[in-house]
């Protein structure tokens, strides 16, 4: 049997009572270490659930999963996965290939940046598709960020979330800054006048766990804040209830 | 100080151990339960957190909330919440009161609906606006669903998410079923060609929890089938990537 567990957005005592006595049971589990920042602390991970936890990087999850795989084919295996399970395609790809090899699933949900990003106050019904900002080497280009910005401000005006790339293993991640330095680069291209200073935006650092900051106002006002609580993300809202706008307001900067 | 808690989609298990501990040092417990449909146990639930649990109704957290807050200014007080905390504007409405009355507001997050529907296979990213159907009484007219869907398949050929009506104090819960039906009438006076018998659906019944069941395929063929499993929710699928489909096959009828 493979568990797949989300861990939430915080440390060890974020886990569900469902996932912990899942995680004691179980003769193996691993860690997908490399998609965000894990805020708890690995050792008090161990105790809590009482046994050893392999680090698992992406070449492990995406090309050597089979490990995983076999493991689970005679005893419960987890693999735990930082906020909920599912966003895009890997993890949807290991259940397939579970099922092919005769392995029963289960997947036990928690917290993600996805609904997380309700704190701001934005209604969560009202976002469109999501994007995502990577580090780009050299000079290829990605447009497609300000792509889905453009279809959901035109989509009933949607709210839009960046979610920022990170490399755990350079201990390299992604700010709103950057991300906000990465849109004005593609504006200064497309000139579809998108992006200006007056671009109202949420710079979101640290969501979902103690610590929180977020920025909100104009573009040319948040780009001058900084914050050290990762990780971070961008949200350019679209058109404003006037709860919306008065639940930003708290986070507004000048 | 006020803790507004997810409870996650399952029973008292799927508490996180933050909740929990937070739970048990609190003197007054509500629970909103008119929401969703909670699929724990109430008196399980009183004992995990060692004290009984005040049912809150629609018209104690939208007009009466006053006395929720009151108990708030000198204890520590709770709301449960199904699912996660933020989705629409209410919860928005009570954090910006409670703060007005200089109330601290604490938000421990857990799994939502909007997140659970990856098990589906459908990429997260891709989910455009989310669209709800209500119940209707007499002739009143609702279009908004139908028309976010048109926008999101304009928009990148985004999924859509149907969140369905319920009526827990009458025990009434739609089904998939009735909320195709209520695209279909739609469809019979808007005349756009965005729902046919062909139309690919997704009719998912009880997700993120054991015992789901999922049905996938053409609109007329998910029609002819049933779930007792609730809450239910539709999707629409846009346009899908090979490791989509290949998910979605699974749950496939004819």
């Amino acid at each position: 049997m493979l568990y797949l567990i989300g861990t939430g957005l915080g440390d060890e005592r974020d886990l569900t009572l469902r996932a912990v006595d899942i995680l004691k049971k179980c003769s193996k589990v691993y860690f997908e270490y490399y998609t965000s920042i894990y805020r708890g602390d690995l050792k008090k991970l161990e105790m809590l659930i009482d046994k050893p936890i392999i680090l698992a990087d992406r070449k492990m999850i995406e090309v050597e999963s089979d490990k995983i795989l076999d493991d689970a084919k005679n005893k419960n295996v987890a693999l735990l996965i930082m906020g909920d399970i599912f966003s895009a395609t890997t993890h949807s790809d290991m259940v397939l290939r579970a099922e092919e090899k005769g392995i029963q699933v289960a997947v036990i949900h928690n917290a993600s940046i996805l609904t997380a990003i309700g704190d701001t106050g934005l209604s969560l019904y009202k976002f469109g598709r999501t994007a995502s900002i990577p580090f780009l080497t050299d000079s290829w280009k990605v447009d497609s960020p300000y792509e889905i910005l453009r279809d959901n401000k035109k989509n009933g005006e949607a709210h839009t979330l960046f979610l920022l790339d990170l490399k755990v293993t350079e201990k390299k991640t992604m700010t709103f800054n950057q991300a906000i330095e990465f849109l004005i680069e593609i504006e200064s291209r497309k000139k579809e006048g998108l992006i200006t200073n007056d671009t109202l935006v949420v710079g979101c650092c640290g969501l979902g766990f103690e610590g929180l900051e977020m920025f909100y106002g104009k573009l040319s006002d948040v780009l001058k804040k900084n914050s050290n609580v990762f990780p971070q993300c961008l949200i350019i809202p679209g058109k404003l209830h006037f709860i919306e706008e008065e639940m930003l307001e708290r986070f507004k900067v000048e």
